[in-house]
């Protein structure tokens, strides 16, 4: 059973996970093994994960029961096999329709060293039946299908009173910690409200009590406004490099309308994202082609109703640097390429 | 001339330094240009760093005048070529003998995006006049007088008024970021306190609050009596797996006797930390040879006086996993070593 320690230093939290050393690793492995004839996430090779959680078919639907040939289905969620948080039990939730009362259990005096079992879940997301490594090589109808099931997952998953948030992420080359190639993502759901939420949340908070406005719609305003950073916008979407960019090219992706929760966007909204989250990961694509990156969900935690002072949005890392002893030390980044220059090179 | 951005979501600052993309990296260039001729911190290329701000000669004393042959020195001081941090003015710094009040220089009422100037200095300690590339190559007297140089310069930065902090920390191997092999260790002064010493002193200050002992001599006195996550102990010194690690193998180094900053470390208690830092860090090694690791010190800022609360200490972080998109995504981490695992094998 993984369990979650926290440094009582740092008050940082961190998961052990013992099983997740037997991963299997494809980059590591010789070139020739690495064609789709063995990936666990390709079609025909539905057996080599476990059974899944969900799975939509090419009408769209979400097709619940087992299906009986590759043809059914293009998207899949099934449960990570090497899995960071593991317990929440996933045939109890059906009885839970509405979120109960969680429970509260006082313990002994706060000790030096805390720690907890690291119940919730880990699910992976394959979004298309074919070897593809890149979410820009995505059919439409795979792309909306995969923001679905994020949709989809989350709106489950909230329902479960021992889980506080969920994660969907995304890990693209070995640089950023890829150990399949084949094009998926992740959805990990924390009994604990992560730290960078905290941190977000807190800020955005102070934001809206000092200003009366969501920090976020302020940014979009001045960055529309701006146009120096800004990399591409759609009917619903603007992309841009943030002011204090981490890395270069690193990039957000948020609704033009204020919506605090991911789970609350509509089937337009989700198509406008599904046509163009994948043009904005492509301007990277053709400045470094097979790019490493990692992207990952920022929405407001389960256990709260719209917020005025929160956005949701989605941040892409690109993995050019290594973090080095500096960043570990101090938490500050150094970054080589001004978000400004990033985002007129991503621009043209 | 490099800045420093502050993100308005996460405060987190970014400092961008874009000279530094223009490093050179011996590890990309092909094996055989690797060798110590064409090494800049090796014996005999002096010329190909600038000017040095310190040397340390084989009688253990400082030269600060113009060595004449590389048999004059065996640990040397150089600005960083590619600095993130410049404009510290070396030259102005022997008129400010004493700390005086910092000016303040109050600006335009908040806005969106907080920026400034990226003062400060970094430095690089060459540890060994010969290309050896882990600190467990030096001899006891080089070894001693990179701890030396270390307090040395700490001592000096202290007294820079724009300065608040000055990370000490070592880059080991690409993986860990390092882009020459030759043993070398950076010194980073920075004119904000980093965030994670912020967070550090902050959760120590309430700690010593609320038990009136420091948090480190609560958490040694912890690690002696339980032993589980021991690494080894030297006359001063303690080495342990920290509780939540967030890295496999991760080892904190302390001194037993509270000192909240390094640089009041007598002569005796480095001599000790200079045999036990390398015997720490063998350990290491001799599991994974060559492996890839950052360690820094981190210590208390420049505009304290000694402090009941804060001790100084030095944390190695080996780099045998890469950060994926959960860890940037939560600030959560996931080790799949326990401590307790970790340490009985480091000490077997």
């Amino acid at each position: 059973m993984p369990e979650i320690r926290q440094d009582p230093l740092s008050s940082r939290w961190v998961i052990f996970a013992e099983d997740r050393e037997r991963r299997p690793n494809e980059y590591r492995l010789a070139r020739h093994h690495r064609h789709a004839s063995q990936c666990p996430f390709c079609a025909g090779h539905e057996a080599d994960t476990p059974p899944p959680i969900a799975q939509y078919g090419r009408d769209g639907r979400q097709a619940l029961g087992p299906v009986q040939t590759h043809e059914d289905w293009l998207v899949r969620v099934v449960p990570n096999k090497f899995p960071a948080l593991v317990g929440h039990d996933h045939a109890a939730d059906d009885a839970e329709r509405t979120r109960p009362v969680p429970p509260c259990h006082p313990g002994r005096p706060r000790d030096l060293y805390q720690q907890r079992p690291a119940i919730g879940s880990h699910e992976v997301v394959v979004e298309s039946p074919r070897h593809v490594a890149s979410l820009t090589e995505l059919s439409h109808d795979e792309a909306m299908l995969t923001l679905r099931a994020y949709r989809d997952r989350l709106r489950h998953l909230r329902q479960v009173h021992t889980l506080r948030y969920a994660l969907v992420f995304k890990n693209v080359g070995p640089a950023a910690g890829a150990s399949l190639e084949h094009a998926h993502s992740q959805i990990a759901a924390t009994p604990i409200l992560p730290v960078e939420l905290q941190r977000e949340l807190s800020a955005a908070e102070t934001s809206y009590a000092m200003h009366g406005e969501c920090l976020f719609c302020r940014m979009l305003e001045q960055e529309l406004a701006e146009e120096r950073r800004l990399v591409a916008t759609s009917a619903d979407g603007i992309a841009f490099c943030p002011f204090a960019s981490r890395t270069p090219y690193e990039t957000w992706v948020l609704p033009r309308q204020h919506a605090s929760h991911f789970e609350d966007q509509s089937l337009e909204q989700l198509a406008d994202l599904a046509r163009f989250l994948p043009q904005v990961l492509e301007r990277l694509e053709r400045l470094h082609p097979r790019l490493a990156y990692n992207f990952f969900l920022h929405t407001a935690p389960f256990d709260t109703l719209p917020l005025h002072h929160y956005h949701w949005h989605i941040e892409i890392i690109p993995r050019l640097t290594t973090a080095a002893g500096f960043e570990w030390g101090t938490g500050l980044f150094i970054n080589p390429v001004l978000p400004e220059n990033a985002a007129r090179t991503l621009r043209d």
